[in-house]
C-alpha cells in the first residue's frame, strides 16, 4: 500500500514538474500544446461570431469547442491534482481564469444565450507568458513591470488632469456647439473631447461654428503635446528600473525548481527545500532514478 | 466670556486643521466627503444634460442639486470663518473656485439660462490634489510640474513652429483644393492642417485632388515625425528634475503642519510657529487634550 | 557737409539699432509694433477668404490690407538703407522674405488673381524669432536645431523606411481591396497607408475585406510602434546637446552688440570693433552723447 | 590564352569594385544610377494603375518597362558573373530580390495578371541603403539596429498585451453594441478596437449605445498612455546603443575593401588578403595600374 502510494506521488511530483515547470522538454511541450488549444479556441470563437461562418461550419465548430473544453477540464483538474495544497491553486488568479475558460461551455449546454462568455478564455492566454520564461523574457518583463510600477502615481496624477480637462472643455463644447451640431449632451460632449484629445478622431462627430473648431484646434495640440507627458514618465522610469547586466545573465541561465506546495521558484541551484514554505524540492534527475 | 472666546477659538482650530489638513483621520474623511459630493454633482450635472433622462428625473436631480449646492455653501462659509485672515483664502484661487461653484446655482434660481455654469464646478475637482498629499503623490506631482515648467520655453517655441507651419500649409491648401472640395476658407483650411498634423484626423474634410493629397502625406509624416520633439524635450527636462531618493522619503513620513493664518505647510517636526507668518501653529495631539 | 554727413551716419547708426537691435527699448517697441503688423495682416488675408465676411466688410480690409503693405514697404527700405552693405540685407533669407511679404499686394494691384499669394506672407512670422532672443529663448532654440540636426540622417534613414513600408503595402492593399472599396490605384493606396500608418486616420478611404481589414491592423500597430523611433532619436539626441548651464547664464545676460556693417552680434562686452569684419562697433550710450 | 584569361580576370574584378564596391567614383555612380532606375520603375508601375493615365500613355509607359526590365537583368547577370562564387549572391536575400525585381515582367509577357506584381521591386528600394554607406550613414543605421534588436523581446510582450486587450475588448465591444451598430463580428469589433487603441480613429465604425462609448474611452486613454512602452523602451535601448564617438570616425574614414568572393568588407587598410576566406583583395590604384 505504502509503496503504491509513493509511486503516485512521484507520478504526481513528474506531473507537477511538467505542468507548472517550463524548464523540461516534457514541460515546454504541455505549455506549446495549452497555448495552440488556447489560439485554436480562440479562433474557433471568432469564426462562429462571423454569421455565414457559423451558418455552413456550425457542427465543426461545436465539435472543436467541446473537444477543447475537455482537454481544458483534464488540464484543469490535473492541475488541481498535482499540487499538495490544491486551494492556493482554485484560489489563484490563473486557478479562476482556468476555471471561467471551461464553465461557459458546461453553462451553455444548459442555458443558452452564455454562449458569448466564452471568449472570456482569452484571458487564458495570460498564462502563456509563463512559456516565456525559457527564455530571457523574464527580465524584461519584471523591468517593464517595475517601471510601470514607479510610474503609476505620476500617470495617475496625469489621467486625473486629462479627465477634468476633458470635463471643462466638454461641458464648454456642449454650450458652443449644440444639439444641432451632435453635441446631444455633456457626457457625448466628454466622449467627443477625448476622442479629439487623444488624437483618436473618428468624425462621428464634428465642430461646426467656428468657435467650436477653434476649440477643437486648442484640445487637439493640447493633446499633440501632453502625450508627452506619459512618455517621459515611462521612459525615465524604464531607464532607471533597467537591471545590471550581470544579474540577468544569471537569472537566465538558471532554471527554477517549482515547489509543489506552494508553487514558489528556487533559484538557488544548490537549494534542495523550498526557501518559502520548507517543502523539500523534488530534483528531476537524481530522485527519478532512485525512487 | 474670554473662556467661551477661547472654547471657540479651540472649536475653530480643530475645524481648520480638519478642514485644511489631511494628515488627520477626521480630515481625510472631511476631504473623501467633499470628493465624493464633487463627483456626485458632476454626475448630476450630466444627467441634467440628457433630454430623457431630465425628464423623467427631473425633481429628483433639481433636489440632489439643491443639497448638494448647500453643503457647498456651508463648506465655503466654513473655510472662511476658520481662516484667522478669511480674504488670504477667498482671493486664493481655491477660494474663488469654491466661490464659482455655488453661485451659478443661486443664480439660475433668478435667472433661467444659466444653469449651465454649473459645469464650472468641475474646477474644484482640482481641489482633490490635497487628499493626494498623503500619499507620495506630492513629489510626483511637484516634479511634473518643474519638468513641464523648465520645459515650458521650448515647448512654446514648438508650437510657435506648428502653428507657422499650419498657416502656411493651410493657405497653400485652400488655394490647391479650392471650396469645392470643403476648404471654403483658409481658416478652415488650418482646421483641416492642425486636424491632420495632430493625426486626429476627423475625415469630415479630406483632400480630393492628387496634389492635395501629396501635401497632406506630407504634413501626416511631418506630423508624425514632429510629436517626437515635446516628447523628447518633457522626457529630458523630467530625467533632470527628479528628486534625490534620500529627500523624498523625508518628505513622505512628514505630516505638515497647516499655519491657520496663511495656509503655509510647516515640514519641520519641530516648529511651534510658522516659519512664514510666525503665527503659533496648533499641534493637533497635545493642544487638543490640554485646553 | 561734412558735419550733415556725419550726423546723417549717426541717425543711421541709431535707426540701426532700433531696426536690427533687440536690446533697447525702442528695438524692442520696434520688434513689437512688427509682430503686431504681422499677426494683423495674416487675420486680415484670413478674413478675405471667408466669403460672407469678405461681402460684408470688403472696403475696410482692404484699406487694411493697404496700410499694413505700405509700412513693410517702409519697413523695407529702412532695413535696406541702414545697413552699410545692403545687399548683404537683400539677399538674405529675411530680405527675400520681407520682399515677398510686400510684392504681391503691388502685384494684385495690375495683376488680379495673384492676391493669393498675399499669404506668403505668413513666412514674415519666422522674423518675429528675433524678438524672442531678448528672452532665453535662443539659448534653446539653438539647442532644439542641434538636437534636430544630429537627428537629421537618422530621421532620414527613418522616413526611408517608412516610405518603402508604404509603397509595399499601399501596393499590395491596391491589390487586394480593389477599386470598388476606394482603393482605386496605387498612388490612393500609398495615400490611404500613410493615413493609417501616421495614425491619423481620416475614414475617407477604409478597407472592407477581411484580409483588408488584417492588413490594416498590421499597419496600425506598426505605426504605432515605429513612432517609438524618431522620439527615442530626438530625445537621445537632445539629451546630449544640453548646453552647460554655466555657458547659457552668460550668454543670457550679454546684450549682443550688432554689427551694421555685416550683421554679426557681438557678444563680447569690450569689444569696440566687429570680430567677423573689423568695421568699428556702435556703442549707444557713449558714442550718441560725444559725436 | 592564360593573358587573356588575366585580362578578363582583371575586368571581372574592376567590374566587382563598380557593381559591389560604393568608395569609388564609378561604384558611386554606379549605385546613382540604379537608384534612379528604380524610382523611375516604381513611378511607372504607379503610373499605370491609375486608370485615365494608363489609357492615354499605355505604350510610353510599357516601353519604358521594358528597358528598365532590361537594363535591371543586365545588372543581375553581371552581379553573378563578377562573384567568384555566383551562389553566394544568387542565394542571398538581395540575389533574391534582384530576381523577383525583373521575373514578373517576362511572366507577365505570357501570362497576363500577374502584372501587378511589379510593385516588388519596391523592395529593390532596400538595397538603396548600400549608397548611404558613403555617409555616416552605416553608423547610425547599424545604431538603429542594435536598438531595435535590443527592444525586439520587450517590444514582443508589449504586442502580446496589445493583442490580448484588443481581443478581450473586442469580443465585449461585440456583446454590447451588437450587430445593429456595426459591430457585426469579433474579429471586426477587434479590428474597431486596434483602430481605437492606436488612435487611428476611423469612423466607419463608432459605438453608438452609452456604455459602448465609455468603454471607447477607456480603449483610448489606454492607447494614449501605452504608447509611451514602446517609446520608453526604444530611447532606452538606443541611448545605451550610442557608439563611442572615437571609433564612428575611423569607420567613416576607412573604405572597405569588398572581397569579390565572399562579399566581405575588409575595413583594415593593410589587407592584402581577405580576413574571412582569405582571398587576395583587388587593390584597385595599384593592380589596375600594373596589370
Amino acid at each position: 500500500m505504502k509503496e503504491t502510494k509513493s509511486r503516485y506521488e512521484i507520478w504526481k511530483q513528474k506531473a507537477h514538474i511538467v505542468i507548472y515547470g517550463t524548464n523540461t522538454p516534457a514541460g515546454r511541450w504541455f505549455d506549446i500544446c495549452i497555448l495552440i488549444l488556447i489560439l485554436l479556441s480562440i479562433l474557433v470563437v471568432m469564426l462562429e461570431s462571423v454569421e455565414e461562418i457559423d451558418r455552413k461550419y456550425h457542427d465543426i465548430l461545436l465539435i472543436t469547442e467541446w473537444i477543447i473544453t475537455i482537454l481544458f477540464t483534464i488540464e484543469y483538474f490535473m492541475r488541481i491534482i498535482t499540487m499538495k495544497n490544491p486551494w492556493k491553486y482554485i484560489l489563484s488568479f490563473y486557478g479562476i481564469i482556468d476555471l471561467v475558460a471551461i464553465l461557459p461551455m458546461y453553462l451553455s449546454y444548459f442555458v443558452t444565450g452564455t454562449h458569448v462568455l466564452a471568449t472570456v478564455r482569452s484571458l487564458r492566454l495570460l498564462r502563456v507568458f509563463r512559456i516565456m520564461k525559457l527564455m530571457r523574457f523574464i527580465g524584461e518583463a519584471s523591468q517593464l513591470r517595475t517601471a510601470l510600477k514607479a510610474s503609476r502615481t505620476k500617470i495617475a496624477v496625469f489621467l486625473y488632469a486629462v479627465l477634468i480637462i476633458s470635463v471643462v472643455i466638454g461641458s464648454l463644447m456642449f454650450v458652443i456647439e449644440g444639439e444641432e451640431n451632435g453635441f446631444t449632451s455633456i457626457p457625448r460632449s466628454i466622449y467627443w473631447t477625448i476622442v479629439t484629445l487623444t488624437t483618436v478622431g473618428y468624425g462621428d462627430i464634428a465642430p461646426q461654428t467656428e468657435l467650436g473648431q477653434f476649440i477643437a484646434v486648442f484640445i487637439m495640440i493640447l493633446g499633440y503635446g501632453i502625450i508627452a507627458v506619459p512618455t517621459g514618465i515611462v521612459t525615465v522610469e524604464y531607464a532607471k528600473s533597467r537591471p545590471q547586466e550581470s544579474d540577468k545573465t544569471i537569472l537566465q541561465e538558471e532554471s527554477p525548481k517549482i515547489c509543489n506546495q506552494c508553487n514558489t521558484e528556487n533559484y538557488n541551484t544548490k537549494a534542495r527545500y523550498c526557501y518559502h514554505c520548507g517543502n523539500p524540492l523534488f530534483l528531476p534527475e537524481r530522485d527519478v532514478r532512485e525512487p
